[in-house]
């Protein structure tokens, strides 16, 4: 019997193990690449759920611990607890093509530095090569709701067609948990791809997001202004300028390599209009990824 | 019968949970507050350990799943494996004091935006007023083995007493993995606080940390330079200049409103020798940290 046959499944046993893709001990996951007896692939990712609290007493009764460290009132031990209070995550790709098998593999990030020439030469083409795969952030801009259901789920907009832009919740944030939230700030300007390529003429446009938009969530989410992370990521995913915003109480995607503040924007443009054009800046690039390729093998 | 009697146990059901004091959904870990029968209080931080890549045939089999989304070849499922593939680590102090707990009591931290003479006149004096606590760096630079052993453990070294450093393991690096790589370099010099106090004069020293820590760290550990990631912290826990370095692979403690990359500071000291003495900087603070009180109250 196969997944596809029956959809109802206890158990992942009709798959053979085949390899490790990818393991991240900080959060923790492993992802899987494991086969079905017709040599079929599938990509499995399982990932820790977080403690349940309401079952705190029983994490301290029912646990069974062995003792690694004692120091004075300091001790760390090694323990289990019942497999009901700690559930998993699994997310499985099957069947999985190569390409779900490549993303799914791990690769490194490597922090290339990059100057205005190089920036220049082999960046920017890229840049101009990526412009076609917008069209989903216009469908949001256009508020085209036939195409896009984001339309909906709009929580800050200005119109105004030089500094106004629009805020809707990052794809992986359930709107909820202020802890983690995470939103995006998509401008309405289309002629504005990265940070790279502001100046003091966009002075308007950043002050107005960063006043605007960080008053307006502040109130709706209940949250101090001065609890909300504002970045961009230089290089972004797509190539249309816009910032996101999170929680002082997330860490993820905000790594000082790639994560630009929006209020160090200001102040460098500020104190010179060029200085994002001249710029040397860092350039995280996974290795695998087409820019990654393309600065490798120049 | 208490741990502190026998220091065996199997279990704490000698002590009566409380109050959940801190949850980190991400990583996930939970931090409870508990009291034995006594009222002697315990803070116990439980955190999930990583998966075992050695059992993954066993996570496919031994599974017990429950179908949450299906979409073509997209499968999501809650799921749970038997405790023994699935160990925690307990850590907890027994008895805790009333600062013990408030350390681990979840805060949010705020980015406060610090002008230069915020800096001047709130922060500075800060800063002196705690370089007292700056013995157990100096006990390193000093190699005073009676006093640290962690000058058994110095990786590189430049003796040169005006570019020179020394570098270490951070001390929460088990030293192996070196995707978990955390490494500290101290400087010899003991008259540089933090990023704020650098300027054109210290451009030896900050290129000589960046070439030579980085390729000896790169050869002794086997792994490219670009995948180093070095950087300050602002503010620093300690008011002695250093440089983190970690790998790409491992993102704690790099956020870019506290982490800037020491390639940035090098570049932006060139452009301007005043850059970081003028400078409107992010500071982001824990909520009641004493920085924080002094900001907060001023």
């Amino acid at each position: 019997m196969s997944l596809k046959e029956s959809g109802k499944y206890k158990s992942l046993d009709f798959l053979k193990f085949e390899e490790v893709l990818n393991e991240n001990p900080e959060n923790p996951s492993i992802t899987i690449l494991a086969k079905d007896e017709n040599d079929e692939k599938a990509v499995i990712l399982l990932r820790k759920k977080p403690f349940q609290s309401n079952v705190c007493q029983e994490m301290l009764s029912e646990c069974d611990l062995d003792l690694d460290l004692k120091n004075d009132r300091y001790h760390t031990f090694d323990g289990t607890i019942a497999a009901k209070y700690q559930p998993l995550r699994y997310s499985m790709t099957y069947p999985a093509s190569e390409l779900h098998i490549a993303k799914a593999r791990s690769a490194p990030t490597e922090i290339w530095i990059e100057t205005k020439e190089m920036f220049e030469r082999l960046h920017q083409p890229f840049i101009s090569s990526q412009l076609h795969s917008l069209q989903w952030v216009y469908n949001i801009l256009d508020k085209n709701r036939e195409k896009c259901n984001e339309v909906d789920r709009i929580v800050v907009e200005d119109p105004d067609p030089k500094t106004g832009f629009l805020v809707v919740p990052d794809l992986k944030w359930d709107g909820k948990d202020t802890k983690q939230l995470n939103l995006c700030v998509l401008i309405n300007r289309r002629d504005i791809p990265t940070v790279r390529h502001l100046n003091s003429d966009h002075l308007d446009l950043l002050e107005n997001i960063l006043d605007k938009s960080s008053k307006e969530i502040a109130a709706k989410y209940k949250i101090p202004e001065k609890q909300l992370r504002m970045y961009f990521h230089y290089p972004p995913s797509h190539y249309h300028l816009h910032v996101h915003i999170t929680s002082t109480f997330f860490g993820q995607g905000c790594n000082t390599e790639r994560a630009i503040l929006l209020t160090d924007v200001i102040e460098n443009i500020k104190m010179k209009s060029s200085f994002y054009a001249e710029r040397t800046m860092s350039l995280p690039l996974r290795v695998g990824h087409k820019l990654h390729n393309i600065f490798e093998n120049e």
